[in-house]
């Protein structure tokens, strides 16, 4: 794995839970503080480490209005990493992502691949077949996460300058990310009550259509559709 | 992440490197410390790491003929996970691998996400849309990697039953995962003289035909075909 020693950054939690809270939204050093359950001098320690490492970039900017100047945290890097475990396969790859994704059809194709090879060069030559068919899968891995990148970045700045709550746009960027959320997660996640949750997820309700129902919120398909 | 926190034992280098080692062939504790670069101290200490998270089991084994009783070691997980970083998503997951790979066809359409959509609503449907032919390239990823992990096990197996040399099979492995090798790397890795590493070469190609040629070595694939 090439420059930012990745697997070491995402090894420790507190780490990435601050990638996490990073992603969602411009972050300065006391926001960041806040979200997470270690000191500030142990968030400071991570975010050192990870600027080391090449994965961040501070920069400093004066607050909206008359704030005083803060240093803010971006992350410097679009990758996507794939690594596979198993008793007779360690083997991971990294890849760059791309501003424009390249939105054709792919087809990952096994049906060519042997089940059961019976002899040790027949075995040999279909793994190199299902290497190249892994070739083929990576690049459209490569450009589904280069379009959600630039779907999630677009949307991000959209819901700011349109509605403007950060609250909001973190409970979206949530659901996005994983489809549904218990209002307890939401509540863990954004530091907040339970109750506040609730209304924050009804105000964006009435830009992105919600289901809020026993505890778990999701996006509203199919009324979304409807917009 | 459930269960062994792969994040933090991918982590550390010496680990990895472990997990490589093990991939390849049947490894016992002092022929694991011999291949890396740390003290036997610190290879039982990351090797209780991995056993305490899940990852590893030991047993013991007598050697062939008489040799004495062994602690081998093995890994008891066969995942693979995906993991996302960019400035607006930090996202990841973990596939569970299958005995029985699904050798279908796959197809990821991409040709009908919008490039630029213009309202937040429909961002929003676009990024789902986008989702879930995610959804559909985690499969095949998880049959492709079901299917490698299958073939590369038959393979370790048969060329220890017909041939039997460990060090030939730990130069097939790497070039198998990696596509090709230089005989430095293979000399570093094996912890073998390069000039070794040339015969072991060389005798791995009656076998599964080779291209060794400027300090590169390759499967010959056209002539593999031709078996």
């Amino acid at each position: 794995m090439s420059e930012p020693d990745i697997f070491y950054i995402l090894g420790n939690k507190v780490r990435r839970d601050l990638l996490s809270h990073l992603t969602c939204t411009e972050c300065y050093f006391s926001l960041l503080s806040n979200k997470v359950s270690v000191s500030s001098t142990a968030v400071s320690k991570h975010l050192k480490i990870m600027e080391r490492e090449g994965l961040l970039k501070s920069y400093e900017k004066e607050g909206k209005f008359i704030g005083p100047v803060r240093k803010y945290y971006k992350i410097t890097l679009s990758n996507t990493y794939v690594v596979t475990v198993t008793p007779n396969l360690f083997w991971y790859k990294g890849i760059r992502l791309e501003e424009k994704p390249n939105l054709r059809r792919f087809e990952i194709n096994l049906e060519n691949l042997d089940a059961s090879p019976d002899t040790l060069q027949s075995m040999v030559i279909n793994l190199l077949d299902a290497n190249k068919e892994l070739e083929n899968l990576l690049e459209a891995l490569r450009a589904l996460e280069s379009y959600r990148d630039m779907l999630v970045k677009n949307i991000k700045e959209r819901y700011l300058e349109e509605i403007g709550d950060m609250t909001q746009l973190a409970i979206l960027h949530y659901l996005l990310l994983y489809g549904e959320a218990t209002i307890e997660d939401l509540s863990d996640r954004l530091n907040l009550k339970e109750r506040e949750v609730i209304k924050k997820a009804e105000e964006l309700s009435k830009f992105v259509p919600l289901i809020i129902k026993e505890n778990i919120i999701k996006i509203d398909e199919e009324k979304l559709k409807k917009y």
